[in-house]
């Protein structure tokens, strides 16, 4: 295999000729072996470092620091590696030290080498384009990398959105269809007064679409970026009027709505934004995995638990018990949530690590927040299309249930007061007994008449008040 | 000892004469001895109860649904409630069963029983102003208790965001005080370039001032009610049109821009506002604690540290070593910003374990955040008082660092580039030669001239671009 | 009231006269003001103090470095701080900065004051029993207080293993007087095999009784002390084997097997044992949460529930529905594990925070630890004493529901196979009929007899293998 | 390319001819798509699973519930599976549905058609080899699943250890090396008193040699499996004795110490091993995490940071300033650390939610194990090769630094008393005289020779008492 040489300030390496990375790649590769699981995993991310060096370039070229030829360059190479073209030349770990200038370096190099054979020059002939004095032109890891995971984050957040909505959607619908579905409405496991089980699914639609607005709020502050910050965001080696420059070509060639931070040292350090992020994350998680419990729970069964709702069963559920189907797809999605729960204390840890002029720990936060971002979207996915869609009802069970319970002695206090009631309620249970019988039969504390005018399936789970 | 005997549907008990609550206040002292930190530590948590009931009291009334001499009665209980004459009526743990029905049952019991004696009757009389008949008339433990927390909570934040933002003012002043420090940035506790430690101090400003955003947004998803869901949100017993209006009473007598949730069933058991403000919560200790290890590790030595500032002196800092004077403040901050993560975690899994139209976990959720605004609150004006508005720097020091330090010899980048640049900082850190001499003296890449045009105070901490 | 004045190199202060601390625990209360829960809270901590001191004068008496008078004066009042004469003089807040040196200075301050009380002295008139030269002679806040700290962890461990303990007993009591009752099992709330309810409240003793091994392992850990390492560890103004010989009389008045650490460099900063222990903690949390999980699942109903066994009822369940009744106890105990696992975090990062020679953090890790052994043993204890003890189970149900379950086809399986058996579970489940006609009636699968063999009791809850 | 139908109660599905697995593995691998990484990445997994195979056939055949033959073919094709054959028919997902039921059927399909092809028959003609009645013969997903997680997990620490051990000798022979290097050590970042180098880097040895011992704890809880079992614990379907039988044959055919549960329906639930497990990984990440902060505080500067030691350059640390070296190495491994301890938030949560007599989110667990074993085992290496093994001392500076503090004055203590060396203290701190020329020129309270007495190398660092 064929190789160049390239050297750094620590002293020379040779490199394979056919990649595109350069020096400073191929230490990280070296340095960085912890998860195995590259940079080119998230293809969003690669190509918003795309995106970054190709605004550089243009405001660089405008403001007269950069060759335009060598701009112009950078920005076809950029291009390139914006469409995908190059994903598999960014292999290193997603966990690294250093603060991203792996990451940052990966792109300069490979956006050079690109640029040179563009030019018809050699890969590793950086006179012509460099990766420090051009392609990173004006810029830091300090401000380029940040920059880049922040519009990643965006583009990840807006295909989460659409999954989530998707979610909230396939349970509003099921709602619909289960409105004329009674059933018995349980707190703290015990049984409580009636509603209808369409109600508890649109509450799980409601529950889920509140995260939509929470997921804009994150989307909002993470839109704004420090570019021309450099360093420590003093703007050192930046040419006035970049950072204004830069950030409005961003915004041009991502269609995105960034915006410029108002204290650019506050926000080289600052990691506020992705801890809010991934508290938004962990709340979805958690809102999530309480709607899977409930489903394990109003499934629970057949024979012996609740038994209300039916999920699709997706595969036989033992290996030793014939014929028994799990919730697998809930049991999947609670299992998700716990990570991303995990995952948000990774974030906080990372964060509250920051020292000084910068956070280094940035990687691990790219990390944490990348992969919760997917797993939860491929949880959503999975939750909706391949159980959602498909639970049914079992209404003749829970109305049966309701009628045989004592929690409907509730609807009773306004006649009887609570007192009473709880009098009846007692000797319901001690003698097994229905209230029904109690209360009419038995103790003539309300007619017939009275009882079927309160207990109608409108007035049990929309009740009016009835005294 | 004179005693009562008052009864409910499991028995007799006898109470003390003297006290306002009754048997089932009683029953919650017995059965739950957990922290022996008892409700009343909140004192705003029993004024916002006593806000449910008058409010409530009001709207039964005008709906008929409540005898209007009794109403009467019960709002001025409630008054004297809100007033805090009868905080040391509620004894119960804050960590509780029951999903706060002994807390709401309390306040029913000590507000009946302050109206029976206004109304001349003996306590435990109940036939003349019931606990559950009349003062819980239209509720339910279920949006009593979580309506009086949100009310509670918002008033602790409106407290709490005053004194962030006074410490975000503190640290501003500073800033101001500081702005003609020149001291080394540093990155990954590495030499960086040169910054004003005005400009550091401003940033921590920046950084905790975003936290009053956060707050504001946890201040509005706390402020939506369910009142009127009663049980599960079906308002089972409540009258037509009572969810309205009580909110609207409970805004006029809180004056809080409270509003009543869209989805009654959702909200009854939803506690995604808890987790939201818990990660605000976090957030800002995430923040906090970062800007005290920034200080602790600026005020590090005084001989062998970055001595950069001096915070004031609060103690003798060893019983052993003479003369040691430690960083207390910022250390008792970081350790309660460990509590305030921490209870973010009791937060998440309480929320988690939500079953059904109910999450019966909410009192440990109120315990959590009850305690971290106030640790935090306290956490913050101890750090404003007694650290940051005595803080003095050592100017000449830290200047003297930086005029010695290899990190300047980035602001040569546009003129010798990159590479250059590099092989003068390695020279410097081999041989202890100052970049200076190296750059001026010994190789003549740059003249005095240019190296004084560069160097100035001004230029180092807000770069122009020199070529 | 009168006062004395006491100085230290901060400056002079006036203290009450009647109180026996002096001018460093004053600076302490005026510093830390955090969660208002003071020292005092935790009277095994004070005890530990007083034998720390205790220990150390009779060491110090004995290599000569302490006049013999003076020390036996520090040792006649460091009994009477251990007997608890003197709590109410330990009132700094247990959350401080420091790392503790005002916890220890109080000790050193009391004791001094009531050693010189006791020669007939002064308070304050430090010549003849000074705080720092005498009492805390030959130790560092960085030994003593960490010393301390464990001798006070280990008495609260020995208390607290007793209360697990019993909890185990009275799950493995509830386990024999259960042992013929016939219920369902299940997997992931699924019906799964039939077993004895006595067997799954054994199993809830057993996972219990495991928790007191890893009470034991940390035990041991924790009993491992730095006495002698005084400010870092390396013994700085410690006489010549002094560390083992108070080490040897610490070991004798606390009755405790403590030892010395091997290296007490590492020793003075690790924080390691702290961290075992609050996970070992935080694993008892864990299992006792999903055992209380359980008891709710398994006591839900009451008829629209597993209603499989009683909670005992310990108050009325809820201010609207009567009758209703609550598993109150177990949901306390859920909300405590919250807690403790919540500690668990604040420890984790207190720990972490370490640096150099000394872990700073100590107070909140002192802090997070005190009160979560405190509050599991109360949960443990209210668990067993009004809850457990008093369960019941209901057998007829239990059985019947057993009977009518599709999930005693598994027992079939060795005879008919694992296919044909899910093609029976498949049926019945479709057409409600039971495993029983369909196995025996319909097909004729298997004869009465048969049958009669396989399904007796005994053969149900421990299965011989039948082919 | 060809297929083959296969099926089972739920349906038919066609199978592509060439792989070994079958219709269960294709549903999970439908079903389940999170995280992209499949039960292939962990080889020691698949390899326990041919283990309990293997061993399972073994005992089958013993007790004569298994065909001689059929059990024989089995052992062949576990064989060939234990030997990383068939890896890559290992596809699905780490975290699933199931409680591991897919990966348990996984096992079994694979071993089943590897057998009939052996046996010369075709894939998928199970009436010769059957994956459920033959190769899962006398298992369950619940006994054998989790048998084979504890098995992988064994093999997975002996490794680790090693590593771990690896990294604990580097820090002992760079303490050797360091012994005679002067240091100030420093507590609360504050000069404390004076150090050997060595024994900082010594007691870095110590720290992580104790974690050595807590693995051989979990070890020891991890070694205790639930063969037999079967589906709750009672053994259902299990012939008499299997469950000895399989412990014995699966202790010969692993080598590992493997024992057996005494309550094999706690142990069937049970995730008390798994927690502690994490628990301790979490433990060592935290001191891992300390100790790379503090290697990045020592080596902090060059010019304007402590500079007592030099970490070996890996890459260039910035893409825009010159010559910055950063601490690459110890950032990665802090990041590893927050990984780890986000993980064991997973692992808490996920074992908090067993219920009943099975815990489901098992696999979860297990990625989090797995993966947090894995990376911390790279973390430990890349420490001890990239950076321990390289760092160098700047013996000079950091003697300088100690006979240039204050901190010296600690050793006075003993002949001049606690308050006069504070005196001299405050002074040297305002005046910036050093403690020599104040205690012996200026104040005459000590003579140079006994100055010199003192203030040896020797006695700095592991000082005798002198008074």
């Amino acid at each position: 295999m064929s190789k160049r040489i390239e050297h750094d300030f620590l002293g020379e390496r040779e490199i394979p000729q056919d990649v595109y990375y350069g020096i400073q790649t191929l230490r990280a590769l070296e340095n960085f072996h912890i998860t195995g699981i590259p940079i080119k995993t998230e293809p969003k991310f690669v190509q918003a470092l795309g995106y970054v060096k190709k605004a550089a370039a243009i405001a660089n070229s405008e403001l007269g620091v950069l060759d335009k030829n060598i701009a112009d360059h950078i920005v076809k190479a950029a291009d390139r590696v914006i469409a995908g073209e190059f994903d598999d030349q960014f292999l290193s770990d997603l966990i690294q030290g250093g603060a991203g200038t792996s990451v940052n370096m990966n792109a300069n190099e490979v956006i050079a080498n690109v640029a040179l054979e563009m030019m018809g020059k050699a890969k590793g002939d950086y006179q012509f384009c460099h990766p420090n004095n051009h392609v990173n032109c004006s810029q830091s890891t300090n401000d380029a990398y940040p920059t880049a995971f922040r519009i990643a984050i965006y583009n990840k957040l807006i295909e989460y959105s659409k999954v989530l909505g998707d979610l909230a959607e396939s349970f509003e619908k099921k709602g619909n269809e289960f409105k004329e579905v009674l059933k018995m409405g349980r707190t703290q496991l015990q049984d409580a007064v009636p509603m209808s089980l369409g109600d508890e699914f649109k509450a799980f639609a409601t529950n889920i679409r509140e995260e939509l607005a929470r997921v804009a709020d994150s989307k909002q502050l993470i839109s704004e970026i420090n570019m021309g910050a450099t360093a420590i965001g003093t703007g050192v080696n930046a040419p006035k009027g970049y950072a204004e420059l830069v950030t409005k070509h961003l915004c041009d060639v991502t269609g995105l709505p960034l915006s410029l931070a108002g204290d650019l040292i506050e926000a080289t350090y600052d990691t506020g934004a992705y801890v809010q992020l991934s508290g938004v994350l962990k709340r979805t998680a958690v809102k999530i995995s309480k709607i899977c419990n409930d489903l394990r729970l109003l499934s629970s069964g057949p024979r012996c638990g609740l038994n209300e709702i039916n999920l699709p069963p997706m595969q036989p559920g033992s290996s030793i018990m014939p014929g028994k189907v799990n919730p697998v797809i809930p049991e999947v999605v609670n299992q998700t949530a716990y990570y991303v729960i995990g995952a948000d204390l990774t974030v906080t840890m990372a964060a509250e690590a920051g020292q000084l002029q910068l956070n280094v720990m940035e990687p691990v936060i790219s990390f944490a927040i990348f992969t919760s971002i997917t797993y939860l979207q491929h949880a959503c996915d999975t939750l909706r299309t391949k159980c959602v869609e498909g639970i049914t009802a079992n209404p003749e069970h829970t109305k049966q249930m309701v009628m045989q319970s004592i929690g409907i002695v509730t609807q009773l206090n306004p006649i009887i007061g609570y007192e009473q009631s709880a009098a009846i309620a007692r000797e319901a249970l001690e003698s097994g007994k229905s209230v029904h019988d109690l209360a009419v039969k038995e103790k003539k504390l309300i007619t017939q008449e009275k009882w079927d005018e309160i207990f109608t399936f409108k007035n049990m789970i929309h009740p009016t008040f009835i005294q």
